[in-house]
């Protein structure tokens, strides 16, 4: 028996011992439902952290269509009252005081937010409406109608999971297993094959490994990164996955971010991972004064289908070249490859871009949105199966410069300028062809 | 030199190193203003924490006036946007959709509190934004017409100290001392004179001190709730303050909170006190299955100016003689007074109210509102001369029975039902006069 | 660079600095010798820390031989004073007081034992010294010459490791990684075969595990038990193990302890068992009342040699047939050999006895030592394949009564009584042979 | 009901429940020799923890004449067997072996030392054996003839709180109100006021405070450092225990330990200090770089008796005008009489011996013995009414210097040279007469 169901047993239910046999016998959506609209009723006050929880239990037990039920619900019922917000309105329009605009802003919130922060007071409940927010985006999939309820959900997560509000931890060998299985289960750039391969990656001599943890969802990371602590910037990943890098320890100069991983689909748009970045920074700068370089070894997942879709005909040819794997096995060939490669690859984080004007890799618009500068690509880097197919085993490094980092960042997000490095400029020049 | 200002030092500098040297010349209040615009600039995100740290320290050099200039700076200028305003609420009175009405509530959302949510990312940001509300209603009562900003102060802090946030913690003598001294400090009843006073209150043998802290405020209490245990329900103040009550220990059968202090005026209208009691009561019943009877020992601040008030020629009497102190020294008059205070003070709790009809009391409101019940009255309970002053000595139990909790608390709180324990009941029906 | 190194950097070698850079020449074996004659100066008090910090890194390096000549030094070179022994003594002889016997004590106690106190102080010595009590008995298995000296270490670990000291912690699913790999290494019961198998061994809803530590010895696991909440006494292994044992949870009314492990073979002699089984008893039966019953599933080692080895015809056929694997698969052969195999089986546990009178079994002697009963014998109860090589596949239910401990404890340890179960009684009657 | 209490009643009281009842019918004495009896007793393991926590109970009971008793009663019947030593010396004197001295010292050991190791084994029992020894050293002072027995006390105590097992912790206003009102109450050389006081002596910018303490006996303090953070060597005590020296903070370069108490009466002889102010210079060494000189400001206890018993003329003619007390108002008296103090001071703890040749001042003994030097004698440095009747109010700095510690130590210990500062030596060579 679990601490929250005795609580229940020992004052919830002789508070409301009946109605709360009764209720089980009901199905779940009825429950769900009759436990909000109590929750929203005025009066209901006194008892409801337990209504709170019945009302969370009786969500967990639906099947998607029974949420997607309750979301539409949410939207139709717990809406605000139209005549309430015409009434405002007017009120405001007449007076244009800053008064009049509290009262329309209180008369515009949905009831919704109302309902869900208190669904947030029981013990476990911000987890809970974080998993029931993954639950919207996904069913959102298939009914578009309910995006305006996410735009509820976002709005209180944005400002629960506030910045302010994150706690950094290191996570090592030292950490609780039920924080390390996570970080195998989330680890969704190189996956983590078992706790040797963990281990290897929590190793103190010259790895680091921090998250962002909020108060609120305990030992539940939010997003992590893993760094290695190398002598230069590194080039392949392989070394890194594998530990065989000899470099590190105490020669090193260099903390790479060789991994960041978002852990809950549901606080997607809540953005940790710039925060996150600088502040590892910030703690790696003041243990380690000898670490003077902070740059990435990333993915480029959108290279390879980004390659064959230019029209150039040099453009063509390389990516079938790469795509036929005989440079997998054959030295030669891939420095015959190269110097095209890391010419089209340079095109692709600089010139090559979405309808909306943005780097058409997602994870360059990521790193370069935060004031980094696409530093060097590097081929072949990562020969994975799934690096292979999405980028023709290309990588890059994204270099973290702090005096650089603002100024970056605004000609970057005013201006579209993507920051580079030596190398990519020299591959840039050095093409010959329309994508020059 | 604080770690912030270290790190403030070793990295924001070398982002921003010339205009910060630049800032500090210049006045609090304009430092202040250009932060809070470069906050709100588009593309500033890459060192808004740092940018928000500066615009906090500049906001505490500020004097009442530069700050009174500063909040209606931040209900003018950051307020939303009219036009946008009007367009928005157009297209949703046009379409009626959810998604019109979420457009609207990001329209009508004033700019301020996005200002708020970024001014609270920095360590130790929640606790300067509560200061600057306790502020705000200070400054508030000389200047009604910021009344507007409190709203979005209200709004954002009610939603980022939402119960399910709230951390309560044991306070006793192995507490820090950093804690302790704010108990001493914030203790609003009965004051603690020395630390010999403090320890007698968390003895652990007959003592209970329970608190709500928030994670982002650390070890600053919201609120506290002082506890004895007892044998039978305490009609006096005096023996659980010195210590002096005999029973207690393994034989106590009732716990009884005879303190209860907020300590963040700027988190008014952020109500913990109805949680917080609940919580104690759980974890009582949990660890001291003995103790079944829960009861507060509480003033009547407002007793003696209201039985002033009754045009009743016994109440006049009564007022006069009780205002006269020879009963202080005199057993027999005492004795002689008792019923008929005991009389109205049954009226005053039950009848007493306020010109919105609630009860003049407002301490009963608080217990009232909680589902308690005003269980029996108590004169002389308390001789202290602030007690003598506002209540003639005057105390009541408020009883909280967990089996009437939701019940009481719907009465009281739909048709202003005030429920009664038998003495009191029995001190209503043995008035005479006018007030029975 | 360790902490430890890094302090003597810093600090030790400002102090020593150039014999230190001569010393990490010289040969482990000289580093450590001088550095032991260091510490007994007289004098050298100054930077005793660091001079043993020197020497415990020195024997580090050691191999076998070195240690063994190590070891030998510490017989020959760190004993006690002849002369002083002779002379403390012939004055006991004479004043036959407490000071003269307390003198003596002095005198006769090794000065080897004076040094393993100095090569504690370091920070890691505890554990140091632990491992290098566990070479010397490695070592003295081929130099039984040593024995003396580990009466030393015993005298000193005996002391240190006093059971006021020992801290009992819960092992779960939020332990250290760290720990939990200790775990896993350490089982010497029940192999746990991986990470899964290790979650699946401390279940919160029906498992538990405890262990003891040293405050001096950190993260570093001395003993632990690990404990199957069940309903009933099981008699076999296998549900536990694999975790498909249904009952268990809320219905658990038993508490089996099925796995118990020393940690430490350097801590060999120094009894921790007893008393963790203790405590384990007392805190379980504090949080969970409803388990009344706790037992053991313990293996029977001994069991195979010791029916091969007797000179009963029946026992003989038995081995042969027990042996010859036949019953492994015919559930009928199994039902028609069980009778016989549970009154050898009671045989062996009340009969059963090594030359020096105590139970031929060692792991009965642990548990019967400890006042708990023969219970139950179970058969076949273990089809691991060492199980059936040692023990035929037995296993034995030892059941601890609060009630009936001291009173078992005393018959046993004066004389040699074997408490029993009602089934290990019968099967001891139903018996014929001279085996009854 | 302490949890202890609990336990037994759960437990103990089941096991042993007739007895238990009868016992506390017994007088205390009598249940403590029957309790020591009882740990004696071969068979009785089972339960010897209770036994233990029952004698431990009964002990403290115990009025002085009854502990007296005890302690006779220790030495008495818990001695070791005559004839067991006496066979183990003859076969010691025969064999000569290491193995016939480990048997030898085995008889030698008092039984009371393994008693004491058992009373050891309950929480808490570690602090009881502290006070008990406590008592013993009281007690000794009117029973020399006990003086034996807390040679075994030393002895097992020593083992106990070797310097491995010691933990460092800062103390601070964050650290447990227990914890502080201890350091209150132990603080021995400048005692602390108030609360306010000891918050001043925590103050973070520039004061640290640390103490030792032992896992078994939890937050009792074994000794505690004040330091104070300072620009210079300070030369007079009051500004740093008033905190009105202006230096400090960020401009520190020196840190000096103004103030070391030991706690325990009970581990007379087990000595931390020297360890401690080590760990401190080590620790803030580290923390604070900056901080290069580490020096104490110290009392002279033993100065003005010293003084007062020279034959010299002007050394009594100046103990004289120090006694007679004008100097203290008169700031030309004191600088007249400045240089002679000086020189007096210099001679005092250069030349000042005890018949066994070590230094007069007990303070002069440890800060020497730890290998520091007599920097600078400071005159008049302490007007507190304690330090001016025994120091004329004169003090003293003690140097630690990393890399003279050593040295210091080993001529000090072998030859009794006390090593100077400049400042002493000068004095020295200024004093004319027989004192020079």
């Amino acid at each position: 028996m679990t601490l929250l169901s005795d609580l229940l047993q020992s004052i919830g239910d002789r508070m409301r011992s009946k109605p709360t046999a009764q209720a089980s016998l009901q199905p779940a959506a009825d429950r769900l439902a009759s436990g909000c609209a109590e929750l929203m009723r005025k009066g209901g006050e006194a008892s409801r952290i337990a209504v709170a929880e019945q009302a969370l239990a009786a969500y967990a037990e639906l099947d998607d269509e029974g949420k997607a039920r309750f979301f539409r619900m949410l939207l139709e019922d717990f809406s605000a009252d139209p005549a309430a917000v015409r009434s405002a309105y007017a009120e405001w329009e007449t007076a244009r005081t800053e008064a009049a605009l509290e009262d329309l802003f209180k008369a515009v919130e949905p009831k919704r937010q109302s309902l869900l922060r208190m669904l947030n007071h029981p013990t476990g409940g911000t987890l809970q409406l974080v998993r029931m927010r993954q639950d919207l985006l996904r069913l959102m999939r298939g009914a578009p109608e309910l995006a305006p309820l996410d735009s509820d959900f976002s709005h209180l997560l944005s400002s629960w999971f506030n910045r302010g509000f994150l706690v950094m931890r290191r996570i090592d060998w030292n950490s609780p297993a039920a924080i390390l299985e996570k970080i195998v289960a989330y680890e969704a750039v190189h996956e983590i094959k078992d706790w040797n391969d963990l281990r290897r990656r929590l190793e103190p001599s010259d790895r680091r490994c921090y998250g962002f943890f909020h108060p609120a969802t305990g030992d539940e990371p939010l997003i992590f990164v893993e760094v290695a602590l190398c002598k230069g910037i590194p080039g392949t990943i392989g070394p890194l996955l594998t530990g065989s890098s000899d470099a590190g320890g105490e020669a090193a100069d260099t903390a790479v971010f060789y991994s960041i991983s978002n852990c809950q689909p549901g606080l997607k748009g809540v953005s940790f991972g710039n925060f996150l970045i600088k502040q590892v920074v910030r703690n790696l700068s003041q243990e380690l004064p000898q670490i003077r370089t902070f740059v990435t070894l990333s993915p480029a997942p959108g290279f390879a289908p980004w390659l064959a879709g230019q029209e150039d005909a040099g453009a063509q040819e390389l990516a079938a070249e790469l795509a036929a794997e005989g440079w997998r096995q054959d030295a030669e060939l891939r420095e015959a490859l190269a110097p095209e490669v890391q010419t089209w690859a340079a095109r692709y984080f600089v010139h090559g871009k979405t309808g909306a004007g943005l780097p058409a890799d997602p994870v360059a618009r990521f790193h370069l949105g935060n004031g980094a500068s696409a530093h060097r690509t590097n081929w072949p880097a990562d020969l994975a199966e799934g690096a292979l197919q999405r980028a023709h085993g290309l990588m890059i490094n994204y270099l973290y410069e702090l005096d650089q980092i603002e100024a970056r960042h605004e000609a970057f997000a005013s201006e579209g300028t993507v920051a580079c490095g030596p190398a990519v400029r020299r591959a840039l020049r050095s093409g010959k062809g329309p994508g020059a």
